[in-house]
Order: C-alpha cells, then sequence, then structure tokens
C-alpha cells in the first residue's frame, strides 16, 4: 500500500528518475484485462492463430501495458499533484505473455501554469517500459499539475488542487 | 465476439462516426483495475476518506477509463490496420462508481505514412466519452496504421502490417 | 470444498431432492460474467438504458445463472457418475442483480443406458432455481451417465466411466 | 463491443451460419470459472489426480464452455429477438487448458410461435464448438423468439418482445 | 455447495481427521491474490528476479495458501460453531505456481469455555498443508467456540453463538 | 508498486509505529475472495439468509480480512527480512460489506534468532485493523527473521536469508 508523500512544484527536478522492479506479463493478466475492456481479439486470445502469424504468440493489451506500467509507477500518493492525462502513447514492441516489464519514469519538463502561474506548475514525467531483454516496449509522458509550494496559503488559492485536499496523483 | 471487416485506407473517411452502446462502471470495474494495476489510491478505494473530499465518491481510475472506452470501440477486426498509440489522453472530469459511459468515435486525419507512402497511409481516430449527463469525462486520440488497397500485391509490401497478416487493430 | 461420496446408479432414487444454501447476484458477479464470456450487452452492463425498459434494472445473463445453478448442486464428488449435458434449459423469469437464488435438484427419471444396458444407467436431475420470493427463475434438467454396482468387477467393463477411475460429476 | 442491428424474424434463414475468430481456453479461465461457481471438483483444479487420469489433464467445466461459447455468438444486439432457453447441451469431448476453440452456429429451424403466430416466431440456432484438432466438443440448440416484421405497428403487440424495447438476444 | 451439518462440542473428538482432494496453485491464482491484496512483490509477479535467486521461482504469497487452504477444509456449514481465530501459522516451505496441496485437518484439543463452561467449549484443528511430494508447506492451528449440546435450551444461553442463529464456522 | 528499502535487525525499534491509508471492503472483494477459496458459506453471499441474522449483513471472510490487511502493510520490500508466519490471529468484529479497514503496525518485541543469534534476529509486529468508527476488528502478530547488519561478510552467513538475495518480506 503506498506512502503518502507531499511534493510541491519546486521539488520536481528535471533529469531525476525513479525505476521500479518487475513484473512478469501472464496469461492471467491478458485473460482479465480482455474480460475489463470486452476486447477478445484474436491478438490476445487465440493461441493457434497467433501461432500462424509473424509475431508467434499472444501479445498483451496496448492498454494493458499502459495500465500496468502507470500502475507500476504509482509508488507515494502526492496530495499535492493531480494527473490530467497523457501524451505520445507509443507501442514499440509487442509485449508477450510471459515478458517481463520494468519501468523507468524521468522528469522531462517543467513549467508554470498558463492560468495560474502564481500558484500551479506543470510536470511531465516520461515513462518508458522495457521487456527482460532491455527493448523499449512502450513509452508515454505522465501529464501533472503540482502546487507550488506557499500555494496553500494564498486566500486565492482555494479552487487549487491539493489546497482543497483534492490533491491526486493518478 | 468481434467480425472481422477488412478495411483500406481509402475507405476510412474523414469525418465518418461509431458510437458504442452504453456501459456503466461498477465498483467491481474499479477493485479489478486496482487488482490488476496495483494502483490502491485512496481515491478509488477508501469510500470514508473520498466522502470528506470535494470529489466525494470514489472514482474510476484513468487508465481504466481509457482500457474500457477503448475497448469499447473494439468492434470489429480489420486486418489491414495496425494501432501503434495514442495522443493527447485528457481526463476531463472524474467518473464515479455507477456512471454509465458511451462512446464516440470519428475519423479526424488522414495522410500518407511517411516512410511507404505508396503502401501505407496514418488514421487518426477522436475516441470521446460521455457520461449519462452527456459531459465529457475522457478524450484522446487513436493513432492506426493502414494498409493502403493495392499495397498486398506490391512485391516490396513485405513487411508492411496486414500484408503478412500481422494486421492488428488494438 | 468437496467431498467424494461413491453413489452407484442403483443408489439413486426417483423422486429424492435435495436443495442448497442461498446465493446473491452479485454486480460483481455479472461483471466478472460478462469479462469471461464476452457478452457486454446493455442488458446486463447499461444501468441507464436498463431503466428505461421494462425490466428496469441490469439482468444476470443466461449462462450465469446456469453456471452458478449447477455449481451450487455441486455437492459432492461422486466417482461412479459422469455428467453429459443438458436439457430444456428454460428461463423463465429475469435474474437482477442482488436477487438471492435457492437450488432444488430431483431425480426425475432413471433407465438402463442403451448401450450398455448391464453396466451403466442414465439418470435425469431436474434442477430448479427460485429467487427470494419462491419464484421460479430458470430450470433445467442435468444429465448423468452412472455405474451399476458390480460393473467395475466386469472385466468387459474397463471402458466404462468410473471403472477408470475417470468418472466426472461435472 | 457488439452492435445494434435489427432483425426480424423473416430476416433469419434456415441453413444460413456464422463462424467466429477462435479463442483459447486457458489456465486463468478454468480458475475464475471454478471462481464465480464454486464447483472445484479434481477434473479441474488438480493437477496431479488428473496425471493419474485417462484424460491426463485438467479439464474445462461444461457451463464455462456453453457460456464462452454462447458469448463467442454473441456478436450483434438484435433488439427484435429474445432468447429463452437452450436444448440439447451435449459435451462430447472434454476441453483441456490450452485447447483453442471456434464455433459455428447455423439457423436449423423457425415456426410461428404457438400462442402469438401473427406477430412472433420461433427461430433455433445450432451451436457446434469444436477444438484446434477440428472436433466437435460440445454443441446445443439456442431458442429465440423474435418478432415479426409488422408486428410493432400492429396496436395489439405491446406485449411482445421488441415493440416494448426490451427485446434480448442474450 | 457446502452442506449444513450441526455438530455439538461433545461430536468432535480430539484425534479425528479429514483430508481434502488437491488443488494446484496456479500462476492465475497468484496474479488474483496479488490483485485482491495489493501486494505485488517480485517474489510472486517477476519471473526474471525470480530465477535469479535460490528459490527460482514465483512462489505463493503466505496469506495466499492460508486462505485457500483454510477455504479447502470448508466442507459443511455447522451452526453450533464460530471461528475466531488461528495460532501458530507457519509458512514451513514455499509454495510455488503449479504446486499441488492437499490439506489435513485434525481435532487437537478441547476444553470448556473459561466465560461460559455450561454452555460453550473450545475445539482446536490443526490444519496441515502438504504439496505434491508430501511435504508439509504450512500449518496452522484454527480456533472455534462450540456450543454444547442443550445449550439452546437454556434460557440464560440468549447470547451464545448459534443459539441466535448467528453461528459461524468461517 | 513497492519500493525496495533495506532494513537490518538493528534498524528496527521495538514502539515504532506505522499506519496505512484506508480501504473500503466492497461486495467485489467478497465475491472475488469467495471464488479465490472456494468458501460460498451464506454468511458471506446470501443476502437474505444474512437478513434474517443477528449480524444482518453480509461479511467478509477471515481470511480475506487477514490477505488485505497484511497486503496494506506490504509497502517497502526489505530483502533483509523473512516472513515466517503469524501469531494469535483473532477476528474481534465482524468486517461488513461497505466497511472501511486502516490498519497500523506496531514492532512489539525483538530478540535473538536461537539458532543463529549472531546473524539473525526476531522481530515481531502486531498488525491491528480497524474499521471507520475505530473499532478494532482483527489483530495479528506478524513474525520475521532479519539479518543483523554485518552478517553478509561472515562466511559462515551463507545460509542466511536475505545474504543469498532471497530475502522475503512477504
Amino acid at each position: 500500500m503506498s506512502e503518502v508523500v507531499e511534493s510541491y512544484f519546486e521539488d520536481y527536478e528535471v533529469g531525476s528518475t525513479r525505476r521500479t522492479t518487475g513484473r512478469t506479463i501472464t496469461e492471467a493478466d491478458i485473460v482479465i484485462h480482455a474480460g475489463q475492456t470486452g476486447d477478445f481479439f484474436p491478438h490476445h486470445v487465440d493461441k493457434e492463430w497467433c501461432a500462424t502469424q509473424p509475431f508467434k504468440r499472444r501479445m498483451a493489451h496496448g492498454t494493458l501495458v499502459v495500465s500496468i506500467a502507470v500502475g507500476m509507477t504509482a509508488g507515494t500518493i502526492n496530495p499535492r499533484a493531480m494527473s490530467y492525462g497523457y501524451d505520445r502513447i507509443r507501442f514499440v514492441k509487442p509485449v508477450f505473455v510471459d515478458d517481463t516489464i520494468v519501468v523507468e519514469a524521468e522528469v522531462v519538463a517543467k513549467q508554470d501554469h498558463p492560468k495560474s502561474p502564481d500558484r500551479l506548475g506543470r510536470v511531465d514525467e516520461r515513462v518508458t517500459v522495457r521487456n527482460q531483454h532491455g527493448e523499449v516496449v512502450m513509452s508515454l509522458v505522465h501529464l501533472y499539475v503540482v502546487e507550488k509550494r506557499g500555494a496553500a496559503v494564498d486566500p486565492q488559492a482555494s479552487d487549487a488542487p491539493g489546497s482543497s485536499g483534492s490533491g491526486l496523483t493518478r
């Protein structure tokens, strides 16, 4: 279970990275994801058909790789940050049943929030997923709005994420 | 279970739309997604804490909304198309337990593939998710590479997705 | 976990009945069944649409009611019996989220097996499912082949179910 | 996600068939079905015991094969049809972990509905499940009541399935 | 589904044992348990890392072994008994993916309940889990409070478990 | 996903405590746990019967509360520690559907390991689970063997958990 660690916009440093332990993508993960999404395309659930294809084996859904990879980065809860989207999700190589993925996240950009530059900033974190061969299989940019230090004491700050206690990091 | 329907690049029309039936996002969906991703942040699993927050109720994970919405658009399998990513995923409003979402997908752009303009094209489909109040809760752009008609008879086409039979639509 | 209890054809009595404890069909059961079968028809997963229909509420899949009801009768393992099918499955009334079902099973017919009348018999068990209002919601006839007592000592019996230890009751 | 396609009784043709893509029955499917039904008989969950039996390997529950096969045929939602039961479900051969099934459905009979011959008809669809060796493993007959064309404009038709918008295909 | 069998304190005999059929602990079980508990430690979900460790393979969570083993002993519902805890849970050897466990339960102690010696007794059942090699992998002592025969007719008995109909065996 | 933090025996302090965020125990959790364990006792799955009992509502399985509570404490991976059991698990009050639990863990005892006092120590952590009313619902003592600082450089230490890199904390 995740810990709560408060980090303000000023605490994020461009270039800082974190790295998860590994997770094997199992047949069960794919079955459960097919069941959650309703996507039973043969690429994911038909072993016989896959064997006739160049890629040979059942592969994970793109949304499964995104979901697990983002979940793997959910290490600590930051009440001062709110996730508002993702950019440039790219599926570089397939993830097959039994592949093991590791995720690296790096802060790649920081800027003031255009609408509330005094109180809020934007932080971009690049998430890179590699398999057990060290190959990049997926990447995306995770977008956060983060409160600036001192914003909470600003009386105008009442609608900021976090100042109201609603801060989300996922 | 999905049907196989072959569609070539030429068959996609900018402006054409499709719309799904609805799906209620249940507490069980959130529990299963927390379990699939390992993200047990209190926004998703702690009813008591949520009640103390401005949003009041447990909300779906962003990756759950993406996964289900994309899955809802997986109506037919197109062996001539391959999904290679998503752009501009934005979480516009929270999706709460018991909200019902409907998804609309619209072809918003087509262009030749820069590396294989004779054989391949790119198709962008905007996916818009609305709740039972008609409010947009999430949007993204789904990116496809699609084979051009006749590409399969081109002997140089052997590495094209689809010509090799490996075409993915998810 | 089920116990093993050997019962031969002669041990089944037409008219004998057994009755299970109850089980509430939850929203989670329906979500899991949709995920197992890939059937996300709005009757099962779209609360808003259901509210516009005469039946008002999400209902369980027919195959969910069959699966749970048959599972509820799986009390003891009989190595002398093998299930080979079902007849006359009828969905009499819908089962809604939060309905609680109870199952009654009654031996309704016995006869010699046409191909091996000395060694095997057929037993028909009627399975009746009622909701918390006592209304029948589903019924079916479960078909078994059961070994006759003494068949195991017959040297010709080697291909009988049970004599080989392969007896199935489900 | 399934599309809505209206088909009236007159649109069904005896002899017309449809065929699904394949689905591999995984260990995870069996574990989930055991969990949904409560049937943990050793035929499904005890690998060591199965190895001592003539069939050697863990096999899918009968109700799992029925549920997945019927789900695989749930391609389009027909608001003019209602499923009311199944006949002659037969388990012809076991389905083992890792077998891949394909389903064929054929309209085998049509007749007027005895109680409302002007407005309703009955359609029987035979569902045949084959494994990767082409062997039939299960078959059943799926029973539908389908509205006749023009029934909706009949003022007496108000209790017909579909005319009220409650039409179920599952 | 479990049967209801009433057993009073006097019916339990020290030394009596019962033994379950087997259950294979699958990869899917571990994935589902990681998802239920939020424990994605690499010992359970990272095949590559495990291969570098002395134990070589992914192992079941301790709480998974406890949960499944106790569940396997839940054969019959005794309305006269209530489970109130466990003592001395010990993980003797790891349970790996694909191991098959069998559970033996033995009544090892009986004594009057210190607070209600006339009406209630305590029964200790030792639960021993073995793998397919016959090695003990886990053991615990399951603690029950059980009603004495005749307690129900005692007017002072109104707060006894069971007399009120609330008797739990799990 | 959990972080790796090395802690030696000397780093544990009797009296130090940690506390988790909350988690609501949902109907879905109980359905999934019934499915994982095979325990479908009516206390957990029969809403109608529960309504006739003094406790009124469906309650979580004891093993579910243990599994989730222990999982909630699995915050960081300590390669120097190994979990070997639990003592004195007590179910103090029922946990009902929709209750929210919070877990507190306190180091309550430390001692040298009797067999390897130079290299290993034992640490006992008391785990206390409270519901949204602040009532204790379950408690247990979690038992660890933890490496002493410097043990890894001892050539006799090769079989110590952790020195071999196999250290488990769950």
